[in-house]
């Protein structure tokens, strides 16, 4: 690899959610909220936040990602964890709670702009994100940064199949194709699979359901910011 | 206008709810289970179907289309309309009965594979749709319909904005274009106000919040099995 890594590159691709603007603190303080207003209906020795989440995985196929699917999931797991015993003002509230996460205002990571800025200026840039399709675009609309890229794509799963067919759909061959995200099971490893490159940016804070062991070399940033050195530029 | 229409365009759009595949009467049984539900806990004098309309009208900027936001829109409608009366036994049915309708199995309109066949073999077809990004999808694959078009796009919202970005997308000009469906507010309109063609094709039921007046002339199809004889083949 020379100095000029980003010329290897046709197209770079970025992660939206905790890769570009906070999206799992949302997810853990209306979960802590959770436990708060659940606790006193359950029985001692229920592991409310363990429940939930399974809820979470058990509808996963059927309701997808994102915040509608995780209200729905607060609901039904409510009703569950309490055996009946939670009351209607409770799960009012949870729906106020979702619809105070759909309304928050965009939290943008540091660098972020001027990151895209500079790395945009010789790459072609696109935003891949899965999740609810009302609030990704709302929150791509509101953050100001669409401008940077050329594609915007909401998709139902970040897997192999995906991510050639839009590979496929933007003209990139998959190694001219560098993805940028936080998480190492929908951002990295479908993309290596293909013979594509990935850069890891962790966020400090993961979804349990994005956990995954691999034992491939991944290249690793510890923030956004040092993307445009990585990538060559001064 | 020729015998040979079809060859005015280069793609021809269609919708899918109600175009394709039934849609309403989903949303409609659920509606009519939802009043029965919850007639025991409301106060006489209450339109409960007209509540929930405006539940769902209220939630539709920060919610979005689909049966998702539907849902939540019952749970929060079931709650108000009751005082808090309904018990959480009612909201587990409604929880039930989201699932229940997004695991359904997709109900083919007549003659659909047939019609797309027929008038794939000379022009590109794409799908145009808005609602649930999951389930959407979901109908999309278990239909046997997607290879019939060479995209397949899940919209927020089906207005002049979004088809002018799409049409940019497939690189078709707008009088090239000729969009099919079952909606004049979102299939008919927006496409003709940028210059492109539609073609009506009513469904026997249509949601409240797609009705509109206009003025405009539309060609309309009793059904989607007219359309090749329309577009000039015999």
């Amino acid at each position: 690899m020379g100095q000029r890594r980003y010329e290897q590159f046709d197209v770079i691709g970025f992660d939206a959610d905790d890769t570009l603007w906070q999206s799992e603190d949302g997810f853990r303080s209306n979960e802590l909220r959770f436990v708060e207003l659940i606790s006193p209906y359950t029985a001692m020795g229920i592991d409310i936040r363990a429940a939930l989440t399974a809820t979470e995985r058990k509808n996963l196929g059927t309701f997808g990602y994102g915040v509608k699917s995780f209200a729905i999931s607060m609901v039904e797991a409510a009703i569950t964890i309490s055996a009946g015993a939670v009351p209607v003002e409770v799960i009012s509230q949870l729906v106020n709670m979702t619809r105070d996460q759909l309304e928050a205002p965009v939290h943008l990571l540091p660098f972020v702009p001027e990151v895209l800025e500079q790395v945009g200026s010789a790459t072609k840039l696109v935003l891949i994100t899965k999740g609810d399709l009302v609030h990704q675009t709302h929150k791509i609309q509101t953050s100001g940064l669409a401008h940077h890229f050329d594609h915007l794509e909401i998709v139902l799963e970040k897997d192999v199949e995906t991510y050639a067919g839009l590979l496929h759909r933007f003209g990139v061959a998959p190694d001219r194709f560098l993805m940028v995200g936080n998480s190492v099971r929908s951002d990295i490893l479908p993309v290596m699979a293909l013979g594509g490159h990935g850069v890891h940016v962790p966020y400090h804070m993961l979804w349990e359901l994005e956990h995954v062991d691999h034992n491939e070399l991944i290249v690793e940033l510890a923030s956004l910011a040092e993307l445009p050195a990585w990538l060559g530029y001064d």
